[in-house]
């Protein structure tokens, strides 16, 4: 996209919004000028940045670029002169705002961004009295704002347009999305949810319906993992199903006059609000079929869940322990078959059919699951003691897709001292095809020293016996 | 856990949630008899386990077990008879849940679990009038039934300790949640919320101030991302930050009373709801400081929004976007530096360090950052031509964690025809230490036969162009 040659941005008001700012801009490559008069705020904003410097890039598989100068000033005119954005985001009071805004345009240059975080006020109570109201739009970020790319830009009546536009290329170059709030609102439109929510668990606890924890695990466990990738309507869409949206939407509106909430101050349900809906649910979704919808729900819901599992968190740590109680021990059979699985819809890339990474990891799960039949297990490891890989030798031999099933049989080549050498072989389960080979060089480590050693002797014994079974 | 030798399970009413936890039950090798009187139940249903049969076992990473047998019965008392769990999903009409109620409970055993899916009823209305009241309990799903592990479970006041007890370890062997709601109210938990956020998503639309796309897009790039990981009260604790919940609740406490959202039947907020919040949060999660809640989360975003890239999606879509813009090409420097990147957190195992098979992705990406360089890109790629890799050897001399800054260096060993074979060595960026090499050896394949071709001439060239440097 086009960059400006002007990559400065100013922030005004540190904090944990402020320094998620800060971050972005300088990750991003921006120059970043921080001013705030807290004595605390190098200190507090030095530690959103650490986190930012950690976990930003991660979302990247590309290099990211020289990360800008983050200065700080105590001179708030030299903090704004010749910036091309200013980022405000002081405490929420109306008057300091303004007496911020008015020493701000006394310095910054005319044509540079003034964006509010505020999540309370409109864009017309921040320009009044303005020396240039229209250089003043919200900017809304989300917390962290270093990962989240939500930025509600609202310009209101008094925005100037090619300010906004200016705004809206600014926040994508820092890889966020500016949503374009065309009217202004009381707390504009993500925190309306927000608040809604909140009335309502506010009522759940006082009335000792469900404690905090309950309400979190209701949200998290449910259509909090929908709303991560699809939001309300497209999700609403989908429970329409073949009846279409009009159906649902039927179907839901006697609800608004039950008391399924405490709160109720509910639109007039006619049809001419079915009508504008069903309308724009179309515009929004309609060029994909209800079973293409819920493939791409299902796939991304699929991926998230697994990559929660990664973390061991929230819904992945259900299924992490769920998994658990599946596992059952290996058959001694020879070969060992020590994977039966399918393949999940993360595991394919750009042509379609498993990435060639993915081999190594199911050949990388195979020794695992080897490591536990003969005892090292993750007590084993937690005791400080593991195998790690020193080569692989992998051969692909067949593609394979999402959702195919697989098995991998396992022999144990070689089983001396702290050499372990495995050959797998990975079949696809409908026809026994071979898909890949792996010809696998372990070491015996110790964790604490990080170096080779041998293994317990109830490990090494194991590995023996297997050696001596599957060569024969 | 353990496991009653009884298990079959009755589905009474298909669609798309009855549907949904038969394919569960099945799945997860129960067997499942279906009674539904709609001639289209069985199609329906087929549709449902076609979807569920490709995502379900893809959330986990074992063997699943064997698939129980899935049975349509036009007789309900037959589909009953017997079983240890039946699941209810009728329309929502009271009149028709107390009529379908009582034909099962003359036909079921007397202790089995008798769950109705509902929405909106109380257990205590469906108990009403019933044979054995407290058989009946509500056990409330979220679509997809299959993957979503949510299920409200309540009781009430009338049901009875041990069919509860039964349901939720039943729940909990399919690898559900059962949220035990405590107290019984209209519409449980979790939909309360839901229909919070309708309201006041009607009015948004009515209103003109957003439509549809715009509130979903509100919601999945922003708090929906949060909620799917943490839900509300933990996310604030957060916000709350070193200074506490309190200090949230107080900074929060006034916006009550401003017209945030039109649903104005709020609570009366005082220092008891204060407290009582403050102290549930500090149960809940009061075992973790603030940092280590925030690293948590972050993981979990970052995670989450890497998988959401991979299916292309939602917030995932952005960064994929946003990468290609910070995308350049590659100096032609010999060795080329094909990659330069940090691990993300998704990468590393068990060991704690970053798994072996994300050393092949590497370089995968390697490769693929090459072929971009030669010209087959990803434009070349949809023309039908790729390269797919036939053998790697890869030697882990060091590890790296999450986090670290790495770079890979390839040279092109040998560049002939269909024949690529190229050298990696992954190196760490902060002192250069070789922490893996790759042998990788590629062929040119045709994506229509799937077979090998010689590459078109531009790209021939380019590899021998590079093959030639590289060999100097």
């Amino acid at each position: 996209m086009a960059q400006s040659d002007n990559r400065t941005a100013a922030i005004v008001g540190g904090g944990v919004i402020g320094g998620g700012w800060a971050a972005r801009f300088a990750l991003m490559g921006w120059d970043v000028r921080i001013f705030d008069p807290d004595p605390e705020a190098e200190r507090k904003i030095s530690e959103v940045l650490a986190g930012a410097e950690r976990a930003l890039p991660m979302l990247y598989d590309a290099p990211m670029p020289t990360r800008g100068q983050i200065t700080f000033h105590s001179d708030l005119a030299e903090a704004v002169n010749g910036v091309a954005y200013i980022q405000e985001s002081v405490p929420e009071r109306l008057d300091l705002k303004h007496k911020v805004f008015a020493q701000i345009q006394d310095a910054c240059p005319e044509d540079a961004v003034l964006a509010s975080s505020t999540s309370g006020f409109k864009p017309s109570e921040l320009q009044d009295g303005a020396l240039r109201p229209g250089q003043i739009v919200v900017a809304h970020p989300f917390n962290p704002v270093y990962l989240l790319p939500l930025a509600e830009l609202v310009p209101g009546e008094g925005g100037d347009p090619a300010t906004t536009e200016r705004a809206r290329q600014i926040l994508r170059e820092i890889g966020m999305y500016p949503l374009h709030v065309r009217a202004e609102i009381d707390a504009h439109i993500a925190d309306r949810f927000l608040e809604a929510v909140w009335r309502e668990a506010l009522w759940l606890v006082k009335d000792g319906i469900a404690t905090t924890e309950e309400i979190d695990d209701a949200i998290r466990y449910g259509f909090g993992l929908r709303w991560a990738q699809m939001g309300l309507f497209e999700t609403y869409r989908i429970a329409g199903g073949e009846a279409g949206m009009k159906h649902f939407l039927e179907q839901f509106g006697p609800c608004l006059t039950w008391p399924w909430t405490k709160l109720m101050d509910v639109p007039e349900y006619n049809d001419a609000l079915v009508d504008l809906i069903a309308g724009q649910s179309d515009d929004q979704s309609g060029h994909m079929s209800i079973r293409e919808l819920e493939r791409l729900r299902d796939n991304n819901l699929v991926a998230m869940m697994r990559a929660l599992k990664g973390q061991g968190a929230a819904a992945g740590k259900l299924i992490l322990d769920h998994e658990t109680d599946l596992r059952g021990p290996l058959q001694d059979d020879v070969p060992l078959v020590t994977i039966r699985r399918t393949v999940p819809v993360d595991w394919t890339d750009v042509n379609g059919h498993m990435n060639e990474g993915r081999y190594g990891q199911v050949f990388s799960d195979a020794s695992e699951e080897l490591m536990t039949h003969v005892g090292a297990d993750r007590d084993y490891i937690a005791a400080g003691n593991s195998y790690f890989t020193a080569e692989t030798n992998i051969k692909y031999l067949a593609e394979t897709l999402a959702a195919e099933s697989f098995y991998v049989e396992t022999r144990v080549l070689l089983g001396e001292g702290k050499k372990l050498r495995l050959w797998h072989e990975m079949k696809r389960a409908s026809d026994d095809e071979i898909l890949a080979t792996c010809d696998q060089f372990l070491l015996h480590v110790s964790l604490e020293t990080r170096k080779s050693c041998p293994p317990l002797p109830h490990v090494a014994e194991a590995v023996e016996r297997l050696a001596a079974a599957h060569s024969a």
